[in-house]
């Protein structure tokens, strides 16, 4: 696959930048930490500009998401001990397309809903979000590179 | 693409079974419409069995899988005048592997909330019914084959 050089005026949507941390990139998306420790809540945004449905993405682009959603998927699995992994593209509120990867545990506040507009979000601390980012070090491959680094 | 045949043992979830209408089969996946006129809400299942994630499937299969999903939001969004395609696997409840592929409206009775759990769902009548079917006549391509056809 040749994925072409970012989009020079892609912007993360305001809300998406509000909402989360930026971890990194792969190839094609930026890679976002929801802020709410709920759950381990992970959205892939394509840095591509005037995109809000998956078949709007070239064919390479598309691909490209597909699999870097299931190299997420498949790694936060195993990484977090998910019991579900929820993948989703929605986009009614952002419209900016982006994909959720969410770990869920058949313990967590929202199961067996959907996290959408379930409970209140809960802020990670600085510490917290420490441990989420060494804890997927090593693990997203050499295709990720992490913000700052 | 190489699709597999059928595995021999695969039967849908009884859940699915109870809550949608079969419409058909794509080379990889059945096509079920959910019950629910509230949306045109559809879903496809991988006719695979003891799958419960995307990244269980075969490489070959989950472009497949990818590639159906793709196809089924860029029709419906014409065939419907969509605002938004929904899609998503979530699987909480019924753990068999299934794509939603959902028509939103901003009009609609859940909007912009997702549509899960959101209000009780309202079941087609038979002219409805055959109302679906006969707007999704034609415009599902080749590879699609229709139930009871």
């Amino acid at each position: 696959l040749s994925i072409a050089p970012e989009n020079p005026v892609f912007a993360l949507d305001s809300r998406l930048q509000q909402d989360t941390h930026v971890l990194g990139d792969f190839p094609l998306c930026r890679l976002l930490l929801s802020n709410d420790l709920n759950y381990p809540w992970f959205i892939l945004v394509p840095r591509r500009s005037n995109i809000t449905e998956v078949f709007q993405l070239s064919d390479d682009d598309r691909l490209q998401l597909w699999q870097e959603t299931n190299t997420l998927a498949a790694t936060l699995n195993t990484l977090f001990g998910a019991d579900k992994i929820n993948i989703g593209a929605l986009g009614n509120v952002v419209s900016q397309l982006h994909m959720h990867v969410i770990v869920r545990y058949k313990v967590d506040v929202a199961w067996p809903a959907p996290v959408w507009g379930k409970v209140a979000a809960v802020a990670y601390n600085e510490d917290q979000l420490a441990g989420i980012r060494a804890r997927l070090e090593g693990a997203l491959g050499d295709d990720f590179q992490f913000a700052g680094a």
